[in-house]
């Protein structure tokens, strides 16, 4: 990927307010994968005490967005059709990683895979698995 | 629904730290159903103007959890095992509302049905549906 | 629907050898919905004695397909891209119904939701619902 | 495995008629995963000449059973709760295989993921991809 490709993907995937507002940013992404990232805090909790699945859900659905987008030919805006997720184990700790790989990239649709980590100190446990949709929207800007 | 009980269900919906930060909130319930809110607020948004669909599917999980605490047969916690959902339309308007029902109450699993409108003026349109599967914890508190 | 194009979707639909060794059969149909049954025989059942997830999901799927076939603009072919189904009871008896309703027509990609009924006696049952994403393919012969 | 748990797993797998009439037979198990195929017939197919969608979700469907019945602490029963299957690819050659692989192991539910290869001559292509949830039903004869 060049560093001009990289830095257009690292805007387009900071530029969704919902996901500045949640604290999400990219890590790194290349060719099929990407992997973005969330320091967890108190308002992203659900009533017992473990990450919203809401969050796990919208950090899963945004990367795995990126992840089409980096197999898009031109630089097509890419738009989920549908999204499952499933919530393995609780979340608690620090930080949660996405890693989003595509399973099959198309013209008009791409599939894509998204783990969600949770890493508490030294430990880095798989919290939820989800699988996507991504149509690309034809027209989307440069 | 007996007062009670309804005040107890909006006390623990309310009490997700994150579905507050959202600015999400219970409407109503009955046995086997409840419709929940949302106004609308630039923060919501993803890269084009529309409702991310994160927020969508915190609502759509949320308001699944609430219909599926209608029909335990004691105050259980309910947690999500996993939420499939599929956006149909851009979502761009005033207000989210979720209206989630019961499919099929389990003793230990509950499967629900989320549908998310988005109203605009007078106009509502059914913008995305999700189905999810919520799983009785034992032990909640009574 | 006009009968020319109601005969087209009966023959399309039986036309797929799977289906015709399974013993489905296409009902009626209308725009954007479609029935269609199956005899339950020994043969479609799993250790237990209840109609085998794979059939329902054959039937749901099929189904599906066709109703999407009712919106496509032109004779499209249809093609399934994902699908997603909640087993929600045991199904027991002599006959399956589906029914399948479109919930989002589009030009490259229809949502339908399928309802599997089990028919025993008089009692009717819903047994399974699933969602499918199906894709038009251009250039499908008129 | 033991060799005596490897039998008693293979007769519950082949015990299910629609499982034999299509022809799907157990290949291999260990703790976690199985394997099973599928000689591909012309009856196996849709109205394009592809194996049809209903036999690529049987094949994954009852080989997540299987392979969340290895893990299950006694010889439980095990039952779908919901299955979704993502079609990657049209799936034409000879044969089928399946690998069905535990995602997350439970007393109560157990996660499982299942890849669908269609194999012509020397090519391997994996068609589809499915995620179940797997029931433990408690009481299932030893």
């Amino acid at each position: 990927m060049t560093p001009d490709r990289l830095e257009a993907l690292r805007q387009a995937y900071g530029s969704a307010p919902f996901v500045a507002e949640l604290g999400m940013r990219l890590v790194s992404a290349d060719e099929g994968v990407c992997v973005s990232a969330l320091e967890i805090e108190p308002r992203h909790l659900q009533q017992d005490g473990f990450v919203h699945a809401g969050v796990q859900m919208t950090l899963a659905d945004h990367t795995a967005g990126a992840a089409a987008a980096t197999v898009a030919q031109h630089l097509y805006r890419v738009l989920t059709t549908e999204i499952a997720i499933h919530l393995l184990r609780p979340a608690k700790g620090e930080r949660l990683e996405c890693v989003a790989r595509v399973l099959r990239p198309g013209r008009l649709l791409t599939v894509v895979e998204s783990e969600v980590y949770c890493e508490s100190g030294a430990a880095r446990t798989l919290v939820s698995k989800a699988t996507a949709t991504i149509a690309n929207i034809p027209g989307g800007s440069p």
